[in-house]
């Protein structure tokens, strides 16, 4: 693992670091916010997966998540969303490809030798941590935006038992039926909708839950909102009689804007759950 | 006025706009975050000047300061560092030319005739933003970054009576001095060093001082300490005899991760002096 960039913030310190990846088979990049809480001791983790075009370096600038998780002495994790690099496959489309992986183990070519970014989240990336950095891997929550809410909420609820609680602004809730969703998962894992089941928001809640709370925010302004399809969700948590908060927010729109307002809410709600025995 | 967008933000409006401006001589992009209470009456303002090489765009997306002005309930201004386009003069370097105005009113050529950045960020702007937007033009306060900060301490010392109270995030503070300021100086204003006299923070401090609180802070590890010399200004202040808070804040740089971590306390700062009658 190599250290790209270290800046003191908010009392502890943004990294940013690099490692080659075996799952994704190419070099991958990743940032790292500690509280100072973390020279003492491991602290709990909130991981943050972004959305389609994202590296890392979005949420890690513009999210304003450190000045809430140093507040509750949490570390966060911002993973890139996809391969990268010259070797790896790519699409003229900005939704498929690099800055689009989904957080699937694609099994379709030209994706598969790249596309691994199930078990780059859930398990090369996680030893990474758990190897280099003062983080207790037994207190974890996760959240995202869009893609990666969809990323948050597919990997939350495929693990049970990993991640305390789990968070998503405006996430993708139903890729199964939607624009977004249907075109890479038939890419990534081919034609045959029964493996796209486990990666579908919706379908998921409606079938196993998740066991712990749950916190949805969506903009009502949200110019992708038909994309979203938070009502598949909604609707799916209520079936389930999930523990859950779903809110629809007046007047936000996609962008980090939205994000950003809310962020003290879910890093409060996460801090909840993993600081509780 | 054009609007080039407008987003929902902390129950508020983050708005960017554009205008052909006339003391720069070509059209100028800058930013607006109105919180919710400008929809009852005009609220306070609190300027925000950015760095080298900055737009209005970076404060605006990684200061993180909406939170607290939302909090508040202050506007924030991101106006740009410097006239733009094609058909305005260039240099190769980021430290002159586009980008880095340095908030003085050129007089040599080929700068002059449209690197106006005094009269822009003092009259053209507040006039616009006065006609357009619910801000009370009487509560003004006035904040920046690194060239934006030279900016702040010298705009809010040369035109006393404007603003309440001034702060700097490790700000350029002996461009006379300095080799960030002797350069732009010569280039913008020429050989006679009395006419840089006007646009140098610690001999305005010493000859003038401010009427008003003061906060500087800079890091201990920015890495253009030797180009900022604070030391200019903390003997300057000390001096003066000014009201003043300067801290050195131990391990950060010069960095938005900086920024960010002490945007707080500048804006709870300001808050005290614009709600004072």
């Amino acid at each position: 693992m190599k250290t790209a960039s270290e800046n003191t913030c908010f009392g502890g310190t943004q990294g940013v670091y690099s490692h080659t990846s075996k799952s994704c088979a190419c070099d991958m990049t990743f940032a790292v916010f500690l509280p100072v809480e973390a020279k003492d001791g491991p602290v709990p983790v909130l991981w943050y997966l972004s959305g389609l075009t994202c590296t890392h370096e979005n949420a890690m600038s513009k999210a304003g998540a450190q000045v809430w998780a140093a507040e509750h002495g949490i570390a966060l994790i911002f993973p890139d969303t996809s391969p990268r690099g010259e070797s790896v496959s790519d699409d003229e489309n900005y939704d498929l490809g690099q800055g689009a992986g989904f957080y699937v183990n694609a099994t379709q070519d030209p994706w598969k030798p790249n596309f691994q970014m199930w078990d780059y989240i859930t398990e090369e990336l996680p030893a990474l941590i758990a190897e280099n950095f003062s983080i207790d891997m037994d207190r974890q929550s996760i959240t995202g935006h869009s893609m990666g809410g969809h990323g948050a909420l597919t990997i939350a609820m495929g693990l049970p038992g990993r991640y305390r609680s789990v968070s998503a602004f405006a996430p993708i809730c139903s890729p199964t039926t939607a624009d977004w969703g249907r075109k890479q998962l038939t890419a990534y894992l081919g034609t045959d909708e029964t493996t796209w089941a486990a990666h579908d928001a919706s379908l998921m809640m409606e079938k196993t839950g998740f066991d712990g709370p749950v916190l949805i925010d969506t903009g009502t302004s949200d110019q992708f909102i038909d994309l979203l399809k938070p009502e598949a969700l909604s609707v799916a948590i209520a079936k389930r009689r999930q523990e859950a908060t779903v809110r629809l927010q007046p007047g936000y729109d996609h962008s980090y804007f939205f994000v950003s307002t809310f962020m003290e809410d879910h890093v409060a709600f996460h801090a909840d759950a993993l600081y509780t025995d």
